[in-house]
């Protein structure tokens, strides 16, 4: 076991060996963290010359950090923060994830995992609102969405675009649910049991709302040996 | 208020005045029922000549009746039963129902819905096993879909059938979720929320399995006024 | 397949041919969508001289949308927008939908699909405050139950009215279970289940609160061919 | 405290002192009992000369039993034994409980709180199969309604029935949701909600299926000083 | 069927028969009622000389109704506003209900049954901050519990209040479960399975934090023919 | 890290160095495992001299089994397995587990705890059928209750024991809710819940039914340092 | 449109296109058909030369299915059948697919994943019994953790198996869970939602032994561009 | 009995017995107590020199009683006030408690274990931020692991982290399940059935959040004779 795995800050440990265990570096969770919490955080990132990214972090904190770290840049759709880096593209230029989308109301999910491809080094297209209710919007999309390595899909409601992209491509489809609806919908639980009950198999589901995670697996498989 | 609104027989109160209310005779749900309950029932209506349906019967239980009853009539699929009879189709020739079903499992259902509307008088077309994991299936049928004066969408695991269909069509149409699907499907609750959160509106959603109820339910809506 | 299917915006994807295919426009789902997404929206539908119809837009949203669009007009129980229009009925006079409430509480609900059916030309009565626990102002009214082509039964708590009203007709009754309620009525879980389980067939349940879809689908209905 | 407040069996400590404090015997809930448990339990009964009521038996056990308790009475529908007694009813021959339910299905629960209210020396009246479907048959039994001194009503699917029985009467109304039901009525969940939230208040709820409970329950409302 | 069964309103219709078949006037809940809809029912009661009971007030919409009915009172803790009146009580002086709480903080719900059985004129007594954990304190009220007609239990958290005291009294329990709890007791939901599933027969239940309802039934019970 | 942490058999991995981390061997939780699994696991433990225990095992699977390993016992209620051991007592004598019980239906997972205990030499009471509709039963054993080390609590239904006895002792109290119950219990849904939310702090929960976890937990809490 | 994207069968319409679309031929799911519907499926393959994957058969269906199809074969713990074909791997020999799973009762599932691969023609490599219980079996077995190309952890109980492998290295990790536990597990909901709220980033879920599932995915991931 | 178990105040009954019986004296739940309520409160325990520990207690409500008590000290991250008091240690200076926790999120439910740990005198060590995804930052802390007498471990999420905690240790493990995740976390059930189903044995549960019932629960097995 090596020396040093992991960095001791007064309010967190930092995971300083995941880039090495597993391709990328630790990414910071916001709810519940302090702001004085968040600048420790942000300050050892800075200094050990770490890329930093902020995930959930509303618009009033990240504007008070940013007074200490003034290079610090924010998304606001998908609520994330970080420092802006020249990352080069990890992957050939023809390899890309594609982000698809049901509804308007589930673009700042789709930001999110966007963002998180972004901060990683990937190339990320989009094609939102493209909900099955008019079908047409998804169906003259079919050679974007063949030629993607891997497709993000995130949806509300009846998330019933997962399972109609799913069984019109090749690639791997990541299914991100989203909070998006009401009443039965029960904050993101009818899609989640949607995307998982899917009649196109070959589905990998993450949580509701997760874009950040669908990003890193959509990385992680561009990654696969 | 009329004097006999209903029968009382030992075992129940038949609603014999439902036709003249609802525009149908009362169905009878044989699960709880013994066969003795039954044996009064049937003769009961096969008396007072009424139209007799029963739903959600086994076949030994039909096999059990049946020796009283020789006339009556089984569909294995849809688990009814019923005296065949001479109905004329109460509609004009074109005014008719369509069936529609995602997978193979979902048949009994669908077909519990068809046989309701035979019953009733309704014409009703079937188009099977046409689930959104390959949509040509679906889309090649648009001109089917496009005639028919109401559709029944019977679907199990994400039961994305539903908005997909509503979607392309002008008519009304009715969700029957089924419990077809594992695991989370949790015995029909992912389909009936699927169904629920369609993004397409203009659906009305029945229970779970509920193939007999899309049957009323339809033939009501070309029945309206 | 024909060319312009719908119309790209920056930020939606509108579908122009939902007319067509479905028989009425796109509507507006607003929670989710930022003040500039919806003027683009309404500003689209402005110049395309289409009926726009905004649902869920809460009072200030529209207040500053008003700013814009001087002709908007809103329905403050039914927080619901459009430009007012000379439609004239659709169906002939006689034809119409009933809309029955069980409390006042349910009243937003039910005023949803009013004017859901207001801009679709469609002609709705209103017949409120009628629950069950007072089972004589539902039954002195069964003439009007029973004249009209369609009845939308709005009901929170224990959303029995449902199953009575079903149980006086012939025309197709549609069930809004709504959020009115407290304690184990889990934000409407305990209609919803209600009126899936009605005793008397011939119901379709839209979801929770969902007094626009319920308004589509009578639409739907009386349109039936 | 007196010495003797139980009874020690091997597998047991029956509560002798019940009778005193809550004005009835200790009842045997059957089921995950022993054929050798059940026998130690009616000989101990048996041998100090107190009534003893067994419910949740199923037939084949019960007729086990009755081969040394020969005297032992079995009620099918309602799965309960007991031992035949001459108890003279306890209240005055006007008291009575009416046990109202909604399908032919809920039968089986409302005899368990026939026979237990008999096994009591309570009265008790049956108004059968009245579900709301068909609201006539309730309504023209509204004097037997209101001359019931408490009402249980049993009733599964929608369980409309209880708000609609509580609003027309003066007496309480003890409601006992039934596992009658399919789909997404989840084993009595829905019917247990639907009465939970009832519209007319003044319903005291008892547990899916709980015949028994119910019987209790409006004994000890007669009992009330 | 009588003339004139309830009052028409412009926001409600008011059962102004209710008195008569359920023998309480009909009460206004009052989430989801406007300010203006609130008067305009005060104000027909005030007219009409029925007494005005007004459950789930906040303070502040009380306030604004007190400034033009300055008879109106208000009981904080129940959240609850009424006219006062001069009710004798209903029964003979030793019939009483007891209200039993376990924690300091289900007091609202049980000052809502007290006010409620208040203007009912029923005699109510209190026995508040006796929970399990400290079981003497229930212990030693034995006489207390032993003497009341009929013993609302209202308790949160594990609510084994209620089972405890069913098995120390004859009379019967009505147990309302409270949302006073965290965690996993999901707002009330672990309180009303634990009262559903008492191992000591006899309880009713109502809705969580639904100390009206218990009011109502206490009622009921004592009126009992 | 040391050399052979686990043995490799061909359907398992056995953790031969669980005694030497957590103070007790591994465990063998039989439903899943086919007969021939079973006998390579026996067969390893006994040729390797270590105490072997097999939980949730069926009579006819044991019996099975015995043909094999003629020294095996089997305990009927628990459905456990083991080979009897010498094992002397692990503490001083009166250090000791008490295992309280609700009901009757309660003790096979009462009994599982018994057996776990046993097996790990550790000494232990029953106090079965004790629950609190008949609360005398308790208290007058509360001698009992305070002379055990540790107190296993297991309870079906409401699961009201759990707090009773909490507030009575100094002494940790495990609590395992069983599935003892019906309709809203949910299969030990709603003991889990109360105990959960017990107000008599100091409870530590295991899973439904878990008798066995209840031991393993016991006999730690007795090895404490 | 090109012509023929289905075959039609008097039962099912057999998606002939998706080896074009998805990359993989479709595959049968056995439940709820008929031995003549799988018979007349068997056949369609048989004749039209496509491969033929069945899943979740039951050993008695598969050998009827036997008698008319001699050549199938079937994997029992998989409960799975396929016409054995001499695929040669797709992907060079160091690309694999690791399988790793949590307990003996797991590998039912991860056996199904196992076929699933070994159909498609990828290379799989297994890891069972390694649970987090005894945690060195995971940890001595880092390197093959991390020399393949993606990862499936099956896992019931807790779960927490996924975190810990996923935390562990580079490849995309795909979860299983399954239904191997009891009482608060609810049939794999336990395992599904500790997956879906992993600590380790990059983790996609699939439904409840969805063996299949993972198998598609993981070849689906190898393919990617 | 003995004569005084508990002071009647006007608006509890403070169980002054419990020390005696439990072993530490009532705490105070502040949620749903008024200011009012809590300076009795505080005024009696302060007179009676008892010590006082409030749990639950928002800084606003601190700061106005503060004004009162002016000796009451407050822990922000536990939200827990108490007077400080010269407890010495109740145990050996070896014998603690380690407090291990997964996230920086779950910090103050952990601080609330320890506050409540030192004020019942209990030495406790913290080993924070050491959930699984990094699982080395637990591996090199064994030693500290295993010297502990019982170990707390709190963790939201999946939850993880309390198997592995306790498939390294031979002393009891309490796990405290946190609402810190969002999505399909549903404010900490998944971390509650994850903890419920831990692979590892000997784990007891408390409520969600719960960290006062695991500072209790650990004190009391740390004072187990």
């Amino acid at each position: 076991m090596r020396k040093r795995a992991f960095a001791k800050l007064n309010c967190a440990n930092i995971d300083i060996d995941r880039y090495r265990r597993c391709g990328f570096e630790e990414v910071v969770y916001c709810p519940g963290k302090s702001i004085a919490q968040l600048e420790t955080i942000c300050d050892f990132f800075l200094r050990s010359k770490r890329p930093l990214f902020l995930t959930r972090i509303e618009k009033h904190i990240y504007e008070k950090l940013k007074k200490s770290f003034p290079l610090l840049k924010y998304n606001t759709l998908a609520r994330a923060a970080f420092f802006p880096q020249k990352t080069k593209l990890k992957f050939k230029s023809n390899r890309h994830i594609l982000i698809v989308s049901a509804g308007t109301a589930d673009i700042p999910v789709a930001e999110e995992a966007f963002v998180t491809l972004n901060v990683l080094g990937v190339k990320a297209r989009k094609l939102y609102d493209v909900g099955v209710a008019g079908i047409k919007r998804l169906l003259v999309n079919q050679p974007k969405l063949r030629c993607a390595s891997c497709i993000i899909v995130v949806a509300g409601m009846d998330a019933a675009l997962a399972s109609v992209v799913s069984g019109l491509v090749k690639s791997p489809v990541i299914a991100v649910p989203t909070s998006c609806g009401y009443g039965a919908h029960f904050d993101g639980l009818a899609s989640l049991l949607s995307m998982l009950n899917t009649c196109a198999a070959g589905i990998g589901v993450v949580n509701i709302d997760n874009g950040f995670g669908a990003g890193i697996l959509a990385y992680k498989i561009l990654s696969a040996k």
